[in-house]
């Protein structure tokens, strides 16, 4: 086997030209099979693995330095670069993320885990290397897709002025996650049909050299072209045509789906693992189609990530207009959400947790000083989202419930979520966010409220001494703190559904001082700047002890929910613990 | 005067076309008279007077929708809307904000301040529109620096997929706040210099239909281009060519310097109320030239706002390549940023605190996940600052102060704010960020820290029962306040300047616990989420009480310093009376 002798890209510049394409070959059938066992990115890696060969052949990495965008498609970029053995070996398949990350190697320069910062990044070493004087090229590997995202442009603006060499090479397989979207796209595919020639080409207008390769699977085109653009001393850009999902027939065929794959059988193409039947994505899905044909003023906005919301291709037909999908552009995305309220439209918004922080400026600006009634729906967020760094959705508590008129609300259940929906949709004062508990669906029996004007908590067992005050997704642990203490120190606590991240029920907080000792507050998110900071800010002058239980702002670049949760004390055993402790301190003084 | 009779846009229709230009000077001299008085946005507003009134006289506003981006020139918009009487009259001159504001009218439809946001909120409106089915034009009208911003993309490359009317026009002024920046703009220049004929056409290739104006102060071709386009079904842009500060000699000849003018003697051009000679920009402007003379590897980084930090045009000149300029692109700044330093630079980013808000996610991600060694200058923070509330600068600590790994600090006089640049710039390690205290320069005999590796509070005075902690630029209040209160009660209270934001001195804090009852944490910024909750959050289990002093977060539209203060329970008088109230009832409890 080729691969298993590439320790380094010195190792895979040795290979003849000729067997480049079969390496591809292999490295195309390990991405399978490893894939195929813990999950990863697909279909992207697929699409770029000739590309990612021809890269390695061509430049030195690491005196020449490459930044792939987004950075989900560099495990072939992490075979090269000496960590085969992880894609090789399933007892190594741990041994690295599925970004890029300076800690395992010397030839991945940053934690990348969101779109369109690639050119910014590559601008920024290359003018480092010009006013240091050393010479290598800087090489930005960007997605057709993360093209739409501000940041992208900004970068591509900015290459002119740098006023020395800088690559960008274009991977164009004319995707985002679900189909692409934006006029820029349809140029891409313009020039992809014309060759590369067209009449008002974007990337000229931007004062970029234009090379294009047509097949990017073609290893010897896709060399000829970065051997000519090497040492260059200006910006050139280098767009090349892939396919995503290339070589494996069900990923060529329905690329969405494959775009992340679960765990799946190779021969049959059928994942092994599935998302439950219920789940929020089609709860919500179900709930926003229906709401849609009973009023044809709902529109539902996505960023690339319909799916967050069960937008598959099936309820984006059904929605037609009602249904926008702006490509990997929040920014764009809340500003025009914020204008489809202020039009007199019913429009949601929804994204994973960690792409929020994207547009905090246009919440906070455009949305909420205006005070635009829209929804915004949170997925994917608290421990439970997605387990690196990078996307982690710990950190939407401190960044969305410190903005004035945003009303963020944090349901327990499915009934409570669609009921926070239907308020919001229906009401016309406010911007809401919805944070969808990402712990699995459960249900309830008990009335939830159909209004939420007013921050009012809902006290779901009035006990005394010790308030848990359990917010949205960590609900089912503070039940479990509740009978836990019980148990063990026959403490029959009050347990509270607070319901709103943001405002106070400062009567129901004033009044749990008759009988409380200490409040205990419990968030599936990052401590400082959350919610129990709020309550405990409230209580600071008072004789009520507040124990705020979160987690820490330092998150592993991967890990495992329950690791996570043990580290910071959050299972329901130690949270007992520590209130035991913090009572009987209360006790002595 | 034909501009007294102008009640509403409907009024301008019925002045003949011929007498225009007569009223356009009419304008241009009350905008001068008023600005002089009360100082605004002079050069930017006298730009795009005829172009303005252009609008109004084709479009039927409000029924027709107008969106200014950034929205400081929108002052010609509110005389021609039913706002006149705010800039004839010097009693009414307080009358109107100097930004959209939907609050004054109903001709202004966001509170915009911050740019690149228009053609987002207007393909928003479009879509509205679209599905309540009724049939105005939307118009967003975009100044050429603020296409720099990548929002604007993100909506220029959206606006095809509306498919139906949508109108762009681009005030092209040929300058940002300082001189152009960004490839696009020489596409501009170009453009300008063709007459809108070009090779490869920016707009164009985004699928816009393009129109050009090549003198902006000749109302009848604006007017007949605007009737070509009214209706449209489609979206196209019209390139707008204007003169910044048109018809005021000064302006005209040093646009940057009268983009916002303080006020000024009209016949002389000089301002009355200068910047006093010692400011920090100019502190930080010294520093840094001296320092990118002793180091080459010193990078100033600006996004537009080079004045924060005094690099006006003779210090950028000298500055030479350790300068950069990206224009209006925060997001692209930040990751350059990123990448000087990872690249083995020392770059230094500023720009004003409320433009940090637009680049969240690339500090929370490129810069601190991976850890950079970049140092970011905030300025115009606190209350002190801008005194709107799109531009307020509160709400950085809540933002910046829950990121991991980035250090930010607050230094309370000259001393200490270049002993920390010194030290940021300096060190290897971390992402830094610097609150430069905006509230007049201070001096001090201590001595200051050199490094700020560890996180150590200072104790400036000791005392006991109650510990004074007062952040960066409310440091000196924090004095003010232990003066009073050893005044009023006798007590003798400890003083600390904790320096960082970020972070716990945990020895210092637990310390305290042993002769103090109560701690006052002091802040210059919003509660929730700020340095205060964390002080809180810290002792929330202990006995010590805390008491947070700082700004609630609804900010007004505009608002005087001393009376945001004064309702904030802010001056030190009101501080002591809420401290003795707490002591009171630590005492009875």
């Amino acid at each position: 086997m080729l691969l298993e002798q590439i320790k380094s890209p010195e190792d895979l510049k040795k290979i003849n030209k000729n067997e480049l394409s079969v390496l591809a070959e292999e490295i195309r059938n390990v991405l399978i099979k490893k894939i195929s066992r813990c999950g990863g990115h697909l279909a992207s890696n697929l699409g770029i693995v000739e590309l990612t060969v021809a890269l390695h052949y061509v430049f030195d990495s690491p005196k020449d330095k490459i930044i792939f965008d987004v950075s989900h498609q560099t495990y072939v970029h992490k075979m090269l670069t000496g960590r085969v053995a992880a894609f090789l070996y399933e007892e190594h398949y741990d041994d690295v993320s599925g970004y890029s990350n300076p800690e395992e190697s010397e030839h991945d320069f940053f934690n990348i885990g969101h779109t369109s910062t690639s050119v910014s990044l590559a601008c920024g070493l290359a003018k480092a290397r010009d006013i240091i004087g050393t010479k290598e090229d800087v090489v930005a590997v960007i997605g057709d897709a993360a093209l739409d995202g501000g940041e992208a442009f900004e970068g591509l603006n900015f290459a002119g002025e740098l006023g020395s060499g800088l690559i960008v090479v274009v991977n164009d397989n004319d995707m985002s996650i679900p189909e692409n979207h934006g006029t820029l796209c349809s140029h891409l595919s313009q020039l992809r049909g014309c060759n590369g020639k067209v009449e008002n080409n974007y990337f000229e207008s931007l004062g970029f050299e234009y090379y294009f390769v047509k097949d990017g699977h073609d290893i010897a085109s896709i060399v000829e072209v970065f051997r000519k653009v090497k040492n260059t001393s200006r910006p050139v850009l280098v767009h090349c045509c892939t396919q995503k999902g290339k070589g494996y027939h069900f990923a060529e065929i329905d690329r969405e789906k494959w775009h992340w794959a679960h765990q799946f059988d190779i021969a049959t193409g059928r994942f092994i693992s599935n998302v439950p039947a219920e789940n929020y994505g089609a709860i919500a899905g179900d709930y926003l189609i229906k709401k849609m044909e009973d009023d044809p003023r709902v529109v539902v906005v996505a960023a690339s990530t319909p799916l967050c919301i069960g937008f598959n291709a099936e309820r984006r037909k059904l929605a037609g207009k009602q249904y926008v999908d702006v490509g990997i552009a929040e920014q764009h995305a809340v500003s025009m959400t914020a204008g489809i309220a202020k039009g007199g439209g019913k429009p949601v918004f929804a994204t994973n947790c960690t792409f929020y922080q994207r547009a905090y400026d246009q919440i906070e600006q455009e949305m909420c000083i205006t005070k635009c009634p829209a929804t915004m729906i949170v997925t994917h967020a608290g421990v439970f989202g997605h387990t690196n760094n990078t996307h982690v959705g710990l950190y939407d508590i401190a960044l969305l419930s410190n903005i004035n008129n945003l009303i963020y609300l944090a349901p327990t259940n499915r009934e409570e979520y669609v009921a926070m929906l239907d308020w919001s949709i229906a009401q016309e004062n406010n911007p809401v966010a919805i944070r969808v508990p990402w712990n699995g669906v459960h249900h309830t029996n008990r009335q939830v409220s159909k209004s939420y004007c007013k921050t009012k908590y809902n006290i779901v067992m009035q006990g005394e001494q010790v308030a848990i005050v359990a917010l949205g997704s960590f609900f089912q642990l503070g039940e479990e703190v509740v009978s836990l203490l019980n148990e063990k120190i026959g403490i029959e606590a009050t347990l509270i559904n607070p319901r709103f991240i943001t405002g106070y029920d400062k009567a129901l907080l004033d009044a749990l001082k008759d009988k409380h000792k200490l409040t205990v507050t419990l968030e599936d998110g990052i401590l400082v700047g959350g919610f129990g900071s709020k309550i405990a800010q409230y209580y600071s002058t008072s004789n009520m002890r507040v124990m705020n239980c979160g987690f820490s702002m330092d998150i592993p670049n991967s890990y495992k929910p329950e690791e996570l949760l043990e580290k910071n004390r959050l299972t329901s055993n130690q949270i007992v613990e520590d209130i035991i402790t913090v009572m009987r301190d209360i006790g002595e003084n």
